[in-house]
């Protein structure tokens, strides 16, 4: 009465051969390594993505690259486009777009330190590429794969968050699309799924540590751990970053913002300098001392 | 210690008049009624939408059309543009795309069939409304908001699928963003959640019909029901769309194919026109008796 | 790299073999009947189970016996024994205990309805068993194997609760501890699981009707659905009610109250007796019409 | 139209009042300290608690407690009687109840290491209390509050393993009922939650690692992590205990068996002494430099 022929949302054997062989490890040792703007993933640096949610102003991002570079961050992040549940927005809740990216610009060229950010639709590919380092592609467009193609022909490094309801299985499916096309920069990004079992109705996602150790299991990608956007609470930020390295992160991506409680958007989760170079120096203990890599230099 | 500020993902008073207040319902017997190629949604029929997954061939097309036609639906469905979860695709399990359209349009002008199928990209927005009566905007693009604002601005009547993981109000939020540019003719399709406690692994999701009576506690939208994706499971599509009819349905969505174990795409959930024959009729008797709307005419 | 020996939740063929074989199907055709008190299961009537949540006192519990009786109910329900989620009670929101089972025994005198009620405790087994013709097994204890043994010892009939967090897999597992004990009348009950897609925080649970046809590709034990304490939610009750009849449910177990606003316990869900009349009414119009089962008598 | 009066399943603060007062912090610096047995809970050491899933007989016990006293464990864990999810039971795959337990008391004796093990009926709670240091309450058990109480009643620590489908509301509701009857000494334990989105079918948990911080916030409780069970995969163990580590766990529970494969019960998940071994440095590297916690002595 049964027949399992269907199997699916987990991964078998003939899903590393015919679903994401591109994606799938050669042997159990095979993992990426591959540098962006002189920056290594998958390799002896964890690198780690701090800025705010939202590109707000000129001041604000030129701020907040000044101060994260001198912290240790490894790239700028920060949101110009951005996708927003419901269509009304405040003055202040609200995409900067073109100026926004004009003043990513500014703080790349004048703090030297790369970006990475968000792009939503085929047409700002052009725009957004001018300036990201790395092309960041939402949870909301991880399935849309006709976008997933035109960004990867880019053959810029794209980083694919994972949808909060997706499994593994579907993400590595996703990402097969990228590589596909000849893009080999690939970096996966957990930032929390639905589960039924919340803590507080503040707490939108729970992130999924263990979907690390299950990626490096069958993938040679490298995998980012994203613990702002999942945990919406600022004190849950540093537990879930530091479990996020031991667990065997690739790299972290944090929100972090002078002002936390004015953040434009989701003001309860950003973290601000001091905590941010309190984790750093936390990060770097566990990640030196367990898996020989570093975060911070020297 | 605690700080309820942020209302996460439940439906509270505020959202109704801020996050969507074009979706909401102005009083408790709103509900809108609409025609679409002079078939009512939200009045007193409940449109039956049937046909393959795939449209596979012109003939395979022209078949099914014809006798879903006798047999009493309203509207014929196949994809003729289709997101498959991984880039690889056999001869048989591929995409027709213009072709696809081409035999749609046969099929409807020689059956007198009204039309769904899905759009996928925003390049395809006028090939596919130059044959649909209803544009079905799938799961995966739910939250892709340019998207939903490209089709929106064709004024064509929507089809907007729920997300696998989506909650009812940020399902909502991507329904605002049609109804925002002035498309009223929007219809909300559950077609299977996500959930913890799977039957089995071939059944991929779970049909969450109480979002039905959910859904019309909060706003005036139809809301038609997909049982066949989301049971994956032959034998299990009559239950659940006999279920989906009791709870208040607007509309019923059905996989149909004369052979349905030689089906292009997912050959363990069509049914064939006999079982599609039963059903309805059985669709019928709950519908009249208890809701006193109509499947069949006469 | 990766070995699926171990199948994890789902149910193979072999689990029908070795895991639960006094619960599996010997073929398609297999569903138990069995009677209760003169009451049919699995057979030409589908058995409705109503009443209060909590026996609250003799007069209330006298005046839904009479009045539900009356309506049709097959069987009256009614909590003197409860789990409570946290140890604390006010006066009003209490267990009756000793006298809730005394009330009971008198309202089945004077009415002659048999009894349907929870037993918590192994040690009040026998006062529960001398009223009750069904022992209910709450969603709390569903693997409470000791207590499931003991229970099973008495041969009474036993209904079932799925955990709220269970498999359809872990369940088969627990009745089989029941039928393992050589008794043979088990009603398995769906009463809603945890979902990560929540409708509002009013609602606390969803029915899983998918669970249904699910259940019956398996296994002969009768299935009972009650959405009355799933939706938590009066208004989604008939839908819901209506929906698993639909979906070839073999009992319905409701929340009645003369008084719904007033219950003692979650005043937010029981539907009154004039609701409760006209839902009988329509959910026996289904059953008659399309599974030639009665609900109502004559 | 919308009513949020029932908060549903996320914590508030009257919840912390009125629904679990003993559990809840009364500042922000307020967390349990307690000794078991010579080791202290909540303090400046983080106590692991290894062994194997089953004693399966005097000889393995007694190696096993010979060497993770040697490499460091705080308590030997091990079931003598333990709950099994279907009623049939191979000769390897079987409790060993009485004798179990007596095993226990020899290689507590002989080699001076306190015992955690699983109580599941409240008639075996004075043997399982005459040799467990730490009475441990299965995650099944979590709601059965008349035993929950009767295990209070001994005043003996208790360690409360969290459902699997279980919210942290529901969770603290059950510590509660321990906390009622004036013992002091609780424990809980993480042991991982259903979730829709899983990595493999052999993946049957995933460890919710945010309840650590989410907890931390709200109760004064001490919290413990289970990784083996959850994970169901030995190579998934030492990430996600080095993850709980990191997150603020204040106890890692883990099994631990010399000859993994040939473990009776889950013979995936065990890890060896040589791994165990590894395993604990690695996190006294952790716990150390970043909470200033020991695992290891000396």
């Amino acid at each position: 009465m049964i027949e399992n022929k269907f199997p699916g949302k987990d991964i078998s054997e003939s899903d590393l051969k015919d679903k994401f062989p591109l994606c799938a490890k050669k042997n159990i040792n095979h993992f990426s390594k591959f540098e962006v703007a002189g920056v290594e993933f998958g390799g002896k640096t964890i690198p780690v993505m701090a800025g705010p949610n939202m590109v707000e102003s000129e001041e604000l991002i030129l701020d907040v690259a000044k101060n994260v570079k001198k912290i240790g961050a490894h790239f700028l992040r920060g949101g110009a486009f951005k996708p927003l549940t419901f269509p009304y927005r405040s003055e202040k809740f609200n995409e900067t777009r073109e100026k926004g990216i004009e003043w990513l610009k500014i703080a790349k060229e004048e703090f030297k330190i790369p970006i990475i950010t968000e792009v939503m639709e085929e047409k700002y590919i052009n725009l957004v590429s001018s300036v990201a380092d790395i092309l960041q592609i939402g949870s909301r467009n991880m399935q849309n794969y006709p976008f997933l193609t035109a960004c990867a022909k880019t053959q810029k490094p794209i980083m694919l968050k994972r949808h909060y309801g997706s499994s593994l299985r579907d993400w590595l499916g996703a990402a097969e699309y990228i590589l596909y096309e000849g893009n080999k920069k690939v970096i996966l990004c957990e930032r929390g799924v639905t589960v039924p079992h919340t803590h507080r109705s503040t707490s939108r996602y729970s992130i999924d540590l263990q979907v690390v150790p299950a990626a490096k299991e069958v993938t040679h990608l490298p995998i980012v751990v994203d613990p702002s956007h999942a945990t919406f609470w600022r004190s849950w930020v540093s537990p879930m970053s530091l479990a996020a390295v031991a667990s065997g992160a690739d790299g972290i991506m944090l929100e972090v913002h002078p002002d936390p409680t004015n953040s434009a958007v989701d003001p309860l989760q950003p973290i601000d300098y001091e905590h941010f170079k309190n984790l750093m120096k936390k990060m770097n203990q566990i990640s030196t001392t367990v898996y020989k890599r570093k975060i911070l230099n020297d």
